[in-house]
């Protein structure tokens, strides 16, 4: 096949790249070493990254199955020059792909033989505006940073993803990202009122404004969870949140995964609406305890973390509704968090459950995905037996109240054979997911990771429309080609194969 | 001009276009009569109007100023009905315009000479899920039915715009409606999860899908409020919201709008968010009260409607926090409606506004823009000083939470001259509200109505992005033309002429 050919002539050393990944990925045909030498005219040595050593660093997001080298990665500090980055590309007929820290789970940051152009440099809070409750950030911003930025002004910055101490806002709008209190602030989009971005032709546009509304089409919204294959976000104005005056965290404990379901539906039937309702299952629990000691009991089958916040005065109702529901649902046992300390103890135990599951086996893959909140028991038990039917193990950490699973994969890549089965596993949670009328991916993205799902999940006209959408910001398919649309006939049929490149190709 | 010849060759008996709508709309070139052949054919006739008896009633929507008769008007009962209407425009080259209920604020409506397709009949609630908050409904199903429909199981639709006995779930997603209760709740676009659309070539496609978030590009937010100018929409997946267990209403009445504008920004600051806070100006008060008795006191210069809801024991605190705010800006009086039947009364003083403003005048124009919320009492100032300036009365009965004003111009137009004072106090209004940095429309939507300011919002790449991505559904322009996005060049520069055309023409 023509890309494979192409990209066999890239320097793929050491890359390891899924069917899939080598199917969507076009081919990368324009000039490189032209744009190499454009790099050392538009920019100084030490914010251009050539070297393979250096290049290393980028060979991947969070999502570390696929792996290959960018050509180079540029550290651009200002629009104009990603603007004088981005126009070089297109006179090269060489793609880019945006990068923010790298944190991403659906490999939509791997930039196989392209242009990275990282906005790590571009991380200041440029203004505050706290009658008004809004800040121009620029994307290289780190999220909890804002947050710490403004809280002198009793306000935060409310989508809060686990990875906030490391992802930059600029990634949260790619990824339009989530996190635990998705469920009462929503997502992303929901905080993000203009956008200054660099479209795939070097234009500089502003998109949205200061106003709770702007007429005409809502460019924000289409562009915020584009996965970066719009252009380049430059700036953004971010809605702010007052910090509420009171909050409180329960600990609620199951002998039963069916019964923690049981209480996510009960304590959103009694009109509650949480901060926050995770789920975290028995093989998490247990890796976090050996790792945090958050006090989490190592023989429950299954813990919510429920949080509710609000005026301080209102805080007992919605806490006791909370502690009914539990009840009512079967809960061994229900605490509430005494103070500030117990209950970031409880929470670091939560944003920290992936690095503990780090400790349980070398490699983890997560997946995410959406189903109808509902049907929450009748899925954990199938992900229990697709465990089991591929010899993998899979804890489950996620954000319950939003339906949204995060089915983490544990395995050691130097066990011969477990990555197929893993990619197997993947694929029957996914097929799974599809089949109870939920989404593919909830806040991860579909990146590179996913591609040859949206066929499943969307009719070719439906993939036409987002391809036409996708052909008015870059028409010529240059801005992290191959990523979340599949090209039509370059989509490989949802499969396990997984194809390791021989050294020096 | 081109399309003033072909304007002039349509049955626009007793029309009445300002010259920005001749400038803005296309001309209709195609085959009339064939497509009124075609619909011979397509529907029964109880289900098509033709008589230009039958046209009248759909000259125009809420905005009054500019009014002309259609080429014809249809009842679909399907989306396979809607699809073949399309399909017949299509092949006649004639333009065709959705029509919910009209009662539109931005002449969206008006399809001069072209198709018009209703959908009244289609109103059924198609389908209610309760344990997952989703119901599937027709486009013409009514704002308030829905909400009636679904009381029973302690839910409503959140989204309430003043028109919500009238107007329908398809045209609120046109617009993109907001509410009093849009402060907390949110606009249509955070109530919508899916949308079937017959698109301009008469496919028939599906946006979104019922899981919290769907991958891919969001093409439902972008559909939402596209103002009719993408397609048809035929079926909306719209979330249900829990009824709130208590909900309390104030009312504080302020001797000056500056205080009363204040009262707004202490309620804010003090981390309260209530459902709804509107500000009714002292000509509004009079009106109401003359017209409903809702209890308004005749002498104040404004009031506040304030409404906080949430669990019961919780309203205390946050009525108390709104009290409090009120006392320290300076409130004469407050006072928390006692009971249910006085809060409805309230309520239905407000709701009722724009109606009993119709009996201070025959005719009324009501403006729709956002300006930062620290801003209103140089801007309500300032529309003061435009009222007097232009021999006009203007009234304010707006959204103050959000600051989404909506100046009422009050006038009889069969006072000589008097049309181009409302012209002129509108576009100063409007010009006004983008010195703050504010947005042309906060719910209205631009419509015919502000479709020349949207050159003054927007750059010329901006705008070409818009019409790019229009060109996305509707590349052949069909889809209600001449709405939202200027043309190239056929945008004539705010002014205030107004063309009436003579009979018989």
């Amino acid at each position: 096949m023509k890309q494979r050919a192409s990209l066999a002539a890239l320097p793929l050393s050491g890359s390891t790249l899924s069917e899939t990944a080598l199917a969507s990925l076009p081919p990368v045909v324009g000039d490189r070493a032209a744009l190499l030498a454009d790099l050392e005219r538009l920019l100084p040595p030490e914010r251009r990254l050539t070297a393979t050593d250096d290049l290393f660093a980028y060979e991947c997001d969070g999502q570390t199955l696929d792996r290959a080298l960018p050509l180079a990665v540029t550290l651009p500090e200002t629009a104009d020059e990603v603007a004088s980055l981005v126009r070089a590309c297109a006179a090269r007929d060489i793609p880019f792909v945006a990068r923010g820290a790298g944190t991403g789970l659906s490999g939509g940051a791997l930039a196989v033989g392209s242009l990275v152009i990282a906005t790590s440099r571009m991380n200041a809070i440029l203004e505050v505006d706290v009658a008004n409750r809004q800040a121009w950030v620029q994307p290289g911003v780190v999220n909890a940073h804002l947050t710490r930025a403004v809280a002198q002004h009793g306000l935060h910055y409310a989508p809060d993803p686990s990875s906030q101490n490391a992802c930059t806002i600029g990634g949260n709008v790619a990824e339009n990202s989530g996190g635990p209190h998705t469920l009462k602030y929503g997502v992303t989009t929901n905080h993000v009122l203009a956008l200054e971005v660099v479209l795939p032709d070097g234009s500089i546009v502003m998109l949205g404004g200061p106003a709770a509304d702007t007429p005409g089409y809502d460019l924000v919204s289409v562009f915020v969870g584009s996965e970066g294959t719009f252009g380049v976000v430059t700036k953004i104005l971010v809605r702010l949140t007052p910090v509420p005056e009171g909050v409180k965290t329960a600990l609620a404990i199951f002998d039963s995964i069916t019964d923690a379901c049981r209480g996510v539906t009960e304590i959103l039937a009694r009109g509650v609406l949480p901060a926050a309702v995770e789920m975290i299952d028995q093989i998490t629990l247990r890796a976090v305890e050996a790792y945090i000691h958050a006090g989490f009991p190592l023989d429950a089958a299954a813990v919510l973390l429920v949080e509710v916040d609000g005026l301080r005065d209102d805080l007992d109702q919605q806490a006791n509704a909370v502690l009914d529901a539990c009840r009512a649902a079967g809960a061994r046992d229900i605490r509430l968090a005494r103070d500030d300390a117990e209950r970031l103890k409880l929470w670091k135990g939560r944003k920290q459950a992936f690095g503990a599951l780090g400790r349980v086996a070398p490699n983890y893959y997560t997946h995410d995905g959406v189903i109808p909140r509902t049907k929450l028991p009748e899925v954990l038990a199938a992900i229990g037996r697709i465990a089991k039917d591929n010899r993998v193990t899979i804890a489950n950490v996620f954000h319950a109240g939003d339906g949204n699973l995060h089915p983490v994969v544990l395995y050691d890549e130097r066990e011969p054979g477990v990555v197929e089965r893993v990619r197997a596993a993947g694929d029957a949670i996914l097929k799974l997911v599809l089949g109870t009328g939920g989404a593919l991916s909830g806040e991860h993205g579909i990146g590179l990771e996913k591609i040859q799902y949206m066929t499943a999940l969307f009719s070719e006209d439906d993939l036409a429309e987002m391809r036409r959408l996708r052909s008015v910001f870059d028409p010529r398919l240059l801005c992290n080609p191959g990523k979340v649309i599949p090209a039509p006939g370059r989509c490989v049929e949802p499969g396990h194969s997984h194809r390791k490149l021989p050294l020096g190709h």
